[in-house]
């Protein structure tokens, strides 16, 4: 088929034709439904809005992966979302500041961003998330981990595994057990991240060389975590609350997911504060989302708001669905059919499929059964 | 409470709180399950894409009201969508290209634009639609106007009623029966489009003048215009087929919905070929959506293709819906429950919202119900 230019789509933006549709409506239901299942109102948001109220909420928001331009009508900048938690952390600030807390709320829609990520060209993706406002105890934490695992397993997803990390992990210690000169601590966590040991003796890091080793499945490495932590005293370390939410959370959601640690792990986990996680499905390469706890700022005058909540990004899940999606039944109507008798076919389940002109043809239409009479027939 | 700068939204641009947004995915489901039923697949596209394929598949498609912007990408202009049924007409003639016809298509989503409508000052509305591309024959259309009245109703509207249009009719007569020079077409329709007779008079359309008692309850009003068709004699005149499929769009909905004719009526019809039709419901302020019959423009060197159609905009519904909402029941799980009961609450039908801390209250949270043992006793 010739294309015309016209005809091409921006890189990263793409349609959905009818299996891949039907395989995100799918998904999308069934996410839904387990959060609705547990407490969690849906909120919609609107697909841009001021640049700076999507930034202002939560730390480390990047407005520069967003598409901004000027808004004709109040002459500011505007900005389409690129992440739709910032938005709910702005409606629980404001629209519903005075609801009793903790408040659950769930919410999905298309994101943006102006260039993709790494490899993943994708510019527009659909996400799926929940948050429970004012609270990031490890209570919280476990019922939104759990929460993510039940989502991802009602859309299909199998083998869930679930990586674990500690955010603030270099400052915590930083501020506490191991000091490091403020030049040095951004060069701590970038080499921490990449795992570089010799980068993180170069960079005064050494005291934090342990940290590479408390990496995997996760009842072994939280108690190489714990160790050096205790650093072999029996004294209470600095990580001994963030060290038992983590065991908390494991025991709540251990028999759901095979679940991993990677405590100084951070990216993608720049608004969280104590606790993040990355979940993950067999069949699916890379992530499907991830989340944790953070805080959302709040009024002039006002503290910090506690939160804790997960971001899905179910679109592999969706291809993998539409790629093993069956044909439905769908029942062909004859010209000059009994309408009645066709809405009661369509009542008890039927997709019917009216025939419009003399040279309607039920296969290529896609259907498997005829209306005779009052009798579907199998072509 | 006091609200900073940052917080308040765009004009036109706002969020769905709890109520509104399970009202908003409770029209959605319902339309999209009708045209399901009847066999119209789903296809999703993309917020965004180049400003000259949103304008390029149709006639009348109003790129200075869309927001557009450089893709620093491409270094070509993106457009937000303003309307879905551009992107629909454009999978129609090229993914889809070798799909049988009939092809019968829905979709739904957030469509955006710069300023609002007249009175409305909404820039971003849902918009939920279906597609029957490959006819504009009295047929489709008549399947289409059935689909758009069931749609509704079945996401709660009443008294629905629906006004017919004939597009193309000062072209079809200015080009037959009754000529008029190409400088005045433009300003004849406007003037029978501004129901104002003295203009109409004055642009050289004192022979369009019945037209504008040709307005009114349906079967009324198309005797009025065949009259005024056939001029006194017994000859077919020009309007004979669109007459006769007019006629038999009404028999095949006439129970359904109250029917109105308005010949000359144009606006929102800029794309539209023969026919054309507005919907109402009883207690929304203006139109609930409109469609009719259209032209595909084909690749190069290829036909433009008839379509069939309705676009709907549902937000009123959905106010009016979420205004009427009731109370759900809600089980309150208290600290220390049995997550096997609650799990079992929850599979039948139960929303469950558990408790997190000892002074989570059940009914500030909303809930109806407490579990005891496995028991759900009323608070």
């Amino acid at each position: 088929m010739h294309e015309n230019d016209r005809d091409l789509l921006p890189e990263g933006l793409g349609d959905r034709l009818p299996q891949q549709a039907w395989a995100s409506q799918t998904v999308r239901r069934a996410a839904h439904d387990v959060l609705a299942s547990h407490g969690y109102a849906r909120v919609e948001t609107p697909v841009l809005e001021f640049e700076k109220a999507l930034a202002s909420r939560m730390a480390g928001v990047q407005v520069r992966r967003m598409f901004r331009f000027m808004d004709p009508v109040s002459l500011r900048m505007l900005a389409m979302r690129s992440d739709m938690t910032a938005q709910v952390a702005r409606i629980a600030a404001t629209g519903l500041s005075q609801a009793p807390r903790p408040l659950r709320l769930s919410y999905s829609g298309q994101v943006v961003t102006v260039k993709g990520d790494g490899l993943d060209p994708a510019r527009e993706r659909l996400q799926v998330g929940a948050e429970l406002i004012g609270t990031d105890s490890p209570d919280g934490a476990a019922e939104i981990v759990e929460l993510a695992i039940e989502a991802l397993r009602a859309a299909g997803a199998t083998g869930v595994s679930v990586d674990f990390t500690l955010p603030d992990l270099v400052d915590t210690l930083s501020a506490g057990a191991l000091p490091l000169p403020a030049s040095s601590i951004e060069k701590v966590r970038r080499m921490l991240d990449a795992k570089d040991a010799g980068g993180l003796v170069d960079a005064g890091g050494a005291a934090y060389l342990p940290l590479l080793y408390a990496v995997g499945p996760f009842d072994a490495a939280i108690e190489r975590l714990q160790d050096f932590d205790l650093n072999g005293t029996e004294e209470r370390g600095v990580l001994a609350s963030r060290i038992a939410g983590l065991r908390a959370i494991a025991a709540r959601v251990g028999d759901k997911a095979r679940l991993t640690l990677d405590p100084s792990e951070r990216h993608g986990f720049e608004y969280q504060s104590w606790f993040g996680f990355t979940i993950y499905a067999d069949g699916v390469s890379g992530s499907l989302g991830r989340g944790g706890t953070y805080a959302i700022l709040g009024q002039a005058g006002r503290d910090p708001e506690a939160a804790t909540g997960f971001s899905l990004y179910p679109d592999p899940l969706i291809e993998a669905l539409a790629a093993g999606a069956g044909e439905e039944r769908r029942l062909f109507l004859p010209l000059g059919h009994d309408r009645e008798v066709a809405a009661r076919q369509r009542a008890i389940g039927w997709v019917t499929v009216a025939a419009l002109a003399d040279g309607d043809e039920p296969i290529a239409l896609g259907c498997s059964h005829r209306l005779e009479g009052a009798e579907a027939v199998p072509l």
